[in-house]
């Protein structure tokens, strides 16, 4: 058992693979999205508060995927949901003067967000034992746009958009197990976010939780862990130890 | 224009994404299946034609996938199509004594296929400029399991099965560019098989033949290519230069 990781008592011994939250699990989508927007504000002389419009930007997917999930939008990708959310956002922050070009640069922040600085040596471990593989509402070519930005050593690329579902949809889930020719309980889930890890508890895949307390800017803090989680691990290298990669 | 390579007339400056075929395209499953056959025989003092083994087992894998076109079978991982050509083909070659983990090992050599010589080097260079993607019927744990073996460096693994569709059914190339985020002309099919980048036409994407004259043994010829593919390059080193990667 490596410092930084502790254990339930039901056992590990079966995963055969893992699945990963991305935003905010692997990468740290606020201060990249906070140095692509001063990058922008400085080129383009423009007085924003970078760090709200990040927490703006992130807080309109969650209703925005709801909007699918009521039949309002029929079946849309991350790409285009950013993009919706990102053009409501340029009027409420008074932001003038972007080319198209521009605005499809800007969206594609999401597609250059840097991995926590534990995740590329984490999964490069962990990759060794298990099949590892995103399991993210970002959509295919996002994933594997971010993957080749930072480097991330993923075996597969799954994305809800594989099920037509967003998470914590249970279909998602058990397509990933299905996929990865996995029983639920042979895929272990890794996630900062207490509700994906219910949620893919409830679908039958072990969890593991990894406090991300920064993901929400510095001065956060992380949920308390859920007793029920499998494993708790303070970053990606303690879990690799844990799980004996 | 490398040496190898010849481009028709149409262009290939939009192309985004690469999507290939993978056995007999990337690797050579007649030899890997022949190497691991031997090795089993010797073991379990079989004589067995290990060249006809194979022949007939790849010759097994067309009716099976049209099995479940008929709808006499559900949709069916070719893992499962494999394992039940196997059993077939233990009686028919008079192979007994084996165990269930035998029988299962020896089925999942479609997973430690080899990469031709080329096929690495060519993709790692591919991938600077391209994404690059597995466009296969095999199942994603398969292909997942096989690039680990061969250190093959997808940026995504894409399966016939997210479409519940095997090539070359048009809707297996339009999941592709939708997953990619391409134009169906945007990405560029790779495949050794002219009937598999006829059928990529067709749906609209792009086309490069890179002929494998030994996939079927040696003293082996490849087909002639067909004037419409949009390139022909000898191996994946030629087609990488061919497209300025």
């Amino acid at each position: 058992m490596g410092a930084g990781m502790t254990m339930a008592a039901a056992g590990t011994g079966g995963v055969k693979a893992l699945a990963f939250d991305v935003f905010g699990t692997v990468v740290d989508w606020r201060s990249s999205i906070i140095r692509d927007g001063k990058s922008l504000g400085k080129a383009k002389g423009l007085s924003v508060d970078w760090a709200k419009f990040a927490d703006r930007w992130r807080a309109g997917y969650g209703p925005a995927m709801n909007r699918v999930r009521k039949g309002e939008l029929g079946w849309t990708k991350i790409d285009d949901l950013h993009r919706m959310i990102l053009d409501d956002l340029l009027v409420e922050f008074g932001i003038k003067g972007l080319s198209e070009e521009e605005k499809v640069h800007l969206n594609e922040v999401w597609h250059r967000l840097d991995p926590w600085p534990d995740s590329v040596a984490g999964l490069t471990r962990l990759k060794k034992k298990f099949l590892i593989a995103t399991l993210s509402n970002g959509n295919t070519s996002l994933l594997a746009n971010m993957a080749k930005w930072g480097k991330l050593p993923w075996d597969v690329v799954l994305s809800g958009e594989m099920a037509k579902h967003y998470k914590p949809d249970r279909e998602v889930y058990l397509m990933a197990a299905d996929y990865l020719s996995c029983k639920p309980g042979e895929l272990m889930m890794v996630a900062a976010h207490k509700g994906d890890l219910q949620a893919a508890r409830k679908a039958g895949l072990k969890t593991a939780y990894v406090p991300r307390p920064l993901e929400n800017g510095p001065g956060g803090k992380a949920e308390a862990p859920d007793a029920e989680f499998d494993v708790v691990a303070k970053d990606f290298v303690a879990l690799a130890v844990g799980l004996g990669a």
